[in-house]
């Protein structure tokens, strides 16, 4: 990390590893990339699928982006690539627009990458980081559970072996209905064969006996899906399983990813601009809690900014490496740092792993079943799928849990990207909501104590002349007339009223539109003999508050505390 | 006003007063109205040349509404008819739509009254009156000045007689520059010398020594524009101007308003409805602000579905006898309630004046020359035309005043209904920002008192173990993130740390998001041996927070007063 001298080459993250590098960390990194590579090969396919590419660019997108985020990214442990969420919404921003697989859809998806990496890098030298927490965790959440449960659906094509349309699940629907009978038998024998063969076998070796007996058990649970790639992989070339209708990969260039610029267009780059922005988003999200947690345990301070560069230029990589968008995955960076990586050179030799097999080793998956690769990413997907925390929300929070089924059903029955964007602008409705509906309460003393409590909640004194309000927000025009309105029928109900006093303690803000209707409440109540007063006005208020009229039109006074208000005001109405 | 066992006929405000009326009452009201019709009547025709109608609907617009007002309205006083700001946005919204004063023109006005008066009726009964309140004071204001600057350069057109088109402002600098020379000089000097006219003649009636001469003063005063109408009348009459090319209003249809149902398609009304709903709540926003001052001095609940419901019968009134838009004319209800009107009954002897007035003077009318109808508007309307808020908002706020100027430049460059648009936008963005950037301060105690106040400001004691912070905002996923980063620099920067205490005593709210980050940051702290205590919670929070897992999960704990959290934690680092 950046000290308070630093140099340009300081400023590099990778500059303050590579300096203390040594023989243990080269050791625990490279045994922590076999690992990792296990899980990324297979899924680097199937995420590719999922975004509708062929196979071979998963590999791709697991290279340079890798190698790029290990120079300039904060966490040692990141493992940066193709990732399930971000390639689905790949897939909803190419699919309106051309036919699935076609060189202008590929070429788009590297655009896709491209612009994905200058709108992070744009935002993060630009200082925009902040705009992420436009998204409340609720709609990540949802967002995030609504589109693994697209994606599973999306992959049932492959199972089925007939054209079914998962943008959304009435469509789904509706192409289940009409492909129904065509439903290929042999393709979803083996993909159930391969999911049971998923789900079992990590169980097994999650056995306390098997792990008792095996040492590597850890690793072999990993490699599972691989293993199962390899098996199947065989199968259909010794049975040749193709004679059976099982549709496979197909044949995979070998060789480096050509380095080119992406296809460029202006009105294609404008066509994309919205879908790249919604990515960039959602992989900033996914990135920034690892980020987080990284820089909280080595006790570093955290640039958000910094980490967006970082994706921007992952992103970048990708996009000029004939691969689509990438980010952080956590599930990879878990086992990463589960299996004792030490520094991002763990990162770099997965990348050299992966062109390994892309220059040798491509001609090998060639038979690898569609099938297979579709069962791999349902059972890994599947697991996100759970309405539990839908209920937990509902429960701490009814504008949270609104928000979440919002986004939910926005995605599952009109488009994943259209879903998050009517969950975000939700959760500002339900906010602005809450603030227009603030808790303003009538007060009153706790005898013997000076303090002041909601009169429906507490045994208190009150004073019939003096009225003593409380508003649990900050006063702005969306809730001035809500004030107002509560002030307006108290007075309306009480016809001995001297004095109102408003608390101002939970205040932090007052807004030109509260501030005029202070004005405007002080004066239609002096017209009725009845005094507006303030009491407990914080100091940047109070700072605020010395710019405007207010305090010297109010009718009444400003007291430091409530209780002195009562007090004096008490004694004034008996003088009266 | 309805009282506790109201009946169906005291529901209806018109009730209340009707019981009680007298003679007393019937002379005040029959005077004021003789008042109000002499501004009326030159008024209702220019607002109907504002919005680009026949000047006889604007009789037709001071009719039945103000009939149904005064039945269900609540304000006594309230003078219902054509507005500026509403003709204004009549005529934007429906100058891109059709030709200016063709038949489908004129249609599509009443149509878009009735729309206007559907959706206030529509917002009353299911009681969304709050809506209101998303548009905040300085976009009103500002609204309204830019307006009225649009408004003003639109009527240059009567008084250059060319084409000039006035849209926004660099629309009519171009028409102006394209049609300078073909400027008619007798049409100028006519509309100039009216405009000179209408500002000197009421200063001399104001001026003291008139007024003590004359006690009609005030009377004479209001009606000098009818004054200026009739002579200007008899001029062109005389003098035979239409021959120079004054333009004259033209042969009125005289009678009745015709009763009928607009013109109705599907199409069009959902082509107007944008227009309508924003007609509808700027209609609202002018005539509440007169509703909630008449309640506060009656003393009487205030109900602004009530209002909504009385502004739309208004409106469908209008919408069916050949009318357009109506809302509360604030400049007509002031002089209506100087002019000492008792009842709504004012209101309705106004209406049956101008009925008389549409029957047998329509004909005297047709010689009344545009230029002057085009000055009456540009003296009364530039009166609003100010810059003065813009400074003192800005004085007073800056988020105010960005708004303030947005909502301007948007209304003054684009069109009146995108630059209010603009305008509401643009404070939710600000409100969103300020709310994302909360006052977070790091506390410590003042010696000798309980009280704790932020380092930077005061001269306080702290402990190197114990980092006290408070956040001055309801915790939210827009600053969920801000708090943490704040927390992580902290930490950062002191490695003696054993406790963070969290003061939350300005926090109303937590929602999910920042629960979510404070049981990470409990967890991630932990991890770094650092116990996450919390302070002075309000009681809704710790409601709230009963039904989370947060204070189970708590590394350190919860404490009623931070001065206590203190005095605890120091004993317990000290012991340590």
């Amino acid at each position: 990390m950046p000290n308070s001298k630093s140099t340009l080459l300081e400023k590099i993250p990778a500059w303050s590893w590579l300096r203390h590098y040594n023989q243990d960390a080269f050791k625990s990194d490279l045994l922590s990339s076999f690992i990792v590579i296990a899980m990324l090969v297979p899924q680097g396919m199937a995420y590719a699928m999922v975004a509708g590419l062929p196979p071979v660019m998963g590999l791709y997108a697991s290279i340079v982006p890798m190698i790029i985020y290990a120079m300039v990214g904060s966490s040692p442990t990141l493992s940066i690539g193709p990732v399930a969420i971000i390639s689905m919404m790949t897939f909803a921003t190419l699919n309106p627009l051309f036919e699935i697989g076609s060189p202008v859809y590929i070429q788009a998806a590297c655009l896709l990458a491209l612009l994905v990496g200058i709108i992070s890098l744009f935002l993060g030298i630009f200082k925009f980081g902040f705009l992420i927490q436009l998204i409340s965790h609720p709609v990540i959440k949802s967002f995030i559970i609504a589109s693994a449960l697209l994606i599973a659906l999306g992959q049932l094509k492959f199972l089925f072996n007939v054209p079914l349309n998962a943008n959304n699940v009435p469509e789904f629907l509706k192409s289940l209905f009409e492909y129904f009978s065509y439903i290929h038998m042999q393709s979803l024998f083996f993909g159930l064969s391969a999911i049971l063969f998923l789900i079992s076998v990590p169980k097994i070796f999650s056995h306390p006996t098997v792990r008792g007996l095996l040492n590597a058990s850890v690793f072999l649970s990993r490699a599972v899906p691989l293993f199962l790639v390899v098996v199947s992989i065989a199968l259909v070339y010794f049975l040749n399983l193709q004679n059976y209708g099982i549709k496979t990969v197909g044949i995979i260039p070998s060789g480096f990813p050509p380095l080119s610029m992406p296809f460029w267009t202006w009105e294609l780059a404008i066509q994309l601009l919205p879908g790249a922005a919604m990515i960039a988003m959602i992989s900033f999200v996914e990135s920034l809690s690892i980020a987080q947690a990284t820089a909280l345990q080595q006790r570093s301070q955290l640039n958000s900014n910094q980490e967006l560069i970082a994706l921007g230029l992952a992103n970048i990589g990708a996009g000029v490496t004939s691969a689509f968008p990438v980010t952080g995955s956590l599930s990879r960076t878990v086992v990463n740092a589960d299996a004792g990586a030490k520094t991002p050179l763990a990162g770099v030799f997965s990348s050299l792993f992966i062109v390994v097999v892309s220059l040798y080793f491509t001609g090998f998956f060639s038979d690898l079943p569609l099938a297979v690769l579709a069962a791999t990413i349902i059972v890994s997907i599947w697991k996100l799928v759970e309405f539990k925390p839908f209920f937990e929300t509902w429960q701490y929070s009814k504008a949270d849990g609104i928000a979440m089924w919002v986004t939910f059903f926005g995605v599952v029955c009109i488009d994943i990207s259209t879903g998050l964007i009517i969950g975000i602008v939700s959760t500002f409705i339900l906010m602005l909501w809450r603030i227009s509906r603030p808790h303003i309460a009538v007060i009153g003393l706790i005898e013997g104590t000076h303090h002041f409590r909601n009169i429906q909640r507490y045994d208190v004194v009150t004073n019939p002349h003096i009225l003593s309000i409380r508003v649990d927000e900050n006063l702005t025009f969306l809730n001035a007339n809500a004030l107002k309105g509560f002030l307006i029928n108290e007075v309306s109900q009480n016809h001995n009223l001297k004095h109102v006093v408003l608390n101002c303690s939970s205040i932090s803000g007052i807004d030109l539109s509260s501030l005029e209707m202070l004005e405007d409440l002080n004066l239609e109540l002096a017209k009725l003999n009845i005094c507006l007063n303030l009491s407990e006005i914080k100091g940047p208020v109070m700072d605020n508050l010395q710019n405007s009229k207010l305090l010297a039109h109010l009718k009444g006074r400003v007291f430091l505390t409530h209780y002195e208000a009562t007090q004096v005001l008490s004694k004034d109405v008996n003088i009266e």
